[in-house]
Parts: structure tokens; C-alpha cells; sequence
């Protein structure tokens, strides 16, 4: 199975609750890496470190590392790069997810903001460009889609490594388990 | 075609940011309307006016109303809500999703955060309880995956009423259109 690392660019330390749910996203999709580039955000390092212990991992967490040599170094060992953008292919149209998944390589995501430098989209940087819709919305709801449609799904039942908490699905109550206490599920 | 309408629970003035991409994100991905409930903030609506003179309509933008009133008055019509949370019913295991586009009706989606009371979890205020994975991650991931699997697509080719600018998706550039200069397209 390929494995899908997500560059967030652009972070700001006022935008902390934002990263922090585009990163929750990457985990709990099925990412096994995450990466903060050219700024370190200690609170984020935090509540990434927090929700691992309890809920499960693996997952790589990088920081402060600039964008341009995270690029690099993926495409040097030979994965390819993904930028999500409204301005780009839309995922919706055309095949631009078909040829992304037969090129069969690691996947670099990269996150940007509106702000994002046009060298983003050029191939140095991104193999593809792609939009989910043409619409000004979310990169947090772009990832989402991204990755559901790329797993088709299988993401949302993967099973984490040595969680501390696992939440039973049910229609009507908030059931948690606690690791350790599972015993107790069989009766 | 089932109307959908997106009520925000809990939204705090210092949650600025993320509300506005749950609300862009209920928008680009084909909602008719949005409730932020129970507090308002100008900010934010400020923020929506713009997208949808900017980019297109129709979109209705509700303030400062009791989440119970909207609650009660959507189901006094006959429609159906859905809770998004993470102890729900997981979307990708069992078939939740097969009964609530059977059911046929007008969808409400409540969007809470952490802190919604587990009142919200009860048959008098959701119908379904639906989870996008049992992992924490965002509000704004669990709506744009909710919303992509209920149209099944069809949302990120929504075209809207009377934009000023539109995005031509593009592999390579940034192009947008705006709204008068459409007849240099065919050229």
C-alpha cells in the first residue's frame, strides 16, 4: 500500500485550531505522517503527541522544516506530489484520481492556504493539482474528500496501534472503551 | 431533490476561522441554507455575504436562533436531522447512510464540536446519529465527507446562481473568470 504524508504550508500560530483539525484529518484518514513546514508550533506538537498516546498511531510528526527540501527529498525517493487547490483539476471531472492512484508511489499531499506561492503549481513542486470542487471552501474538507476518495472508504475502519481509548460506534450513547478494560466488552 | 441545511452548534467568537469553513464548506458542497445557532457574530456574516455575491448563490444564512427552536420547527415540517459525531454509527460500516437517503426527506445536520450535551444524541433532536470514522478529527472533515457521499459526487460540479468570478480548473495556473467577461472565453 502506498503511504501518503501531508505537507500543511503556510501555517500561522493564530491558526492553530485549524492545523491542528487539517492534522487530526491526515491521521485519522489514514496518513502516516504529518509535516508543519518552515514553522514550529509547540501547542500543535502537543495535541498531536496527546491524541497518538491516547488514541493510537503510528504517525510521523515533522516541524519547522522548510517545504522546498521536504519536496525534494520525497521526489528524490521517488514518490509524487499532490497539491490540493481550488484552482486545479476538479476531482469530480476528467481522471486526474484515476492516474494518481495507477502511478502507484508514495504521496506527498500538500496543504497550502489561498496564499499559496504559484510555484506550487508549477511540476518542480506538484506532479498534479487538484481541486475538490472549484469552490472557495475548506482545506480541511479538502483533504477529507481527498483521502476518502483515494482509500475509497477503507480509512474510515483502520485500526490504530495501541490506542489507550477506542470509541464503540453506536446509534444512541457515547461508548468509550479504555484500553485495558476490554475484558469487560465480552460480558 | 432533498433540501439541506447546516445548523452550527457551539461556535465561539474565538472559533472564527474554523466556523467559516464549515459554513464555505456547506455551501461549495451543495447546501441550500446555514444556522449558526445561539450566538451571533457579524464576522461571519460578513465572511458569507462576500463568498456568495463573489462567487454565486442562493444560500441562506441564519443567526442567533435556539438550536432547539430550528430543531423543532425542521421536524414540525417533516424533515429529518443528522447528528455528525464521532460515537455515531460509522458511514462506512452497516448502512446508515442507505436509510437516511431512503427516508427521503429534507435533511437538518447538526455540527457540534466536543462539547455538544448528549442530549444531542437523543431521538427527540437527531434522527441518525452519524459518525465519519470513530476517530477525533474535525467538524469540518466529518461535513465535507458527509455531504460528498450523500450527493455522491454530484456537489463539486455545482454550478451557482449569478457568480462575479469563477475558477476554470486548470492543471497548471490560477484561472478565474469574472462574471461580464465570459464572451473573451470563447475566443
Amino acid at each position: 500500500m502506498m503511504k501518503v504524508v501531508v505537507l500543511r504550508w503556510g501555517h500561522r500560530l493564530r491558526d492553530e485550531r485549524l492545523t491542528s483539525h487539517l492534522l487530526l484529518t491526515a491521521r485519522a484518514f489514514g496518513c502516516s505522517g504529518i509535516v508543519v513546514s518552515d514553522v514550529n508550533d509547540w501547542d500543535i506538537l502537543e495535541t498531536m503527541t496527546k491524541i497518538v498516546r491516547d488514541w493510537g498511531g503510528p504517525l510521523t510528526v515533522e516541524m519547522g522544516i522548510s517545504w522546498r527540501k521536504v519536496v525534494t527529498a520525497w521526489k528524490k525517493k521517488g514518490g509524487i506530489s499532490v497539491h490540493l487547490t481550488a484552482y486545479g483539476e476538479n476531482i469530480q471531472e476528467g481522471n486526474v484520481l484515476k492516474r494518481i492512484i495507477a502511478a502507484k508511489k508514495d504521496i506527498l499531499v500538500l496543504v497550502g492556504s489561498q496564499k499559496v506561492p504559484s510555484e506550487f503549481m508549477q511540476s518542480q513542486v506538484s506532479d498534479y493539482n487538484v481541486s475538490i470542487g472549484n469552490q472557495p471552501h475548506s482545506e480541511v474538507a479538502a483533504l477529507a474528500v481527498f483521502l476518502d476518495r483515494l482509500y475509497q472508504g477503507r480509512e474510515l475502519k483502520k485500526q490504530f496501534y495501541e490506542p489507550k481509548l477506542r470509541i464503540l460506534p453506536n446509534p444512541r450513547k457515547k461508548v468509550v472503551i479504555k484500553f485495558g478494560e476490554r475484558d469487560t466488552l465480552k460480558s
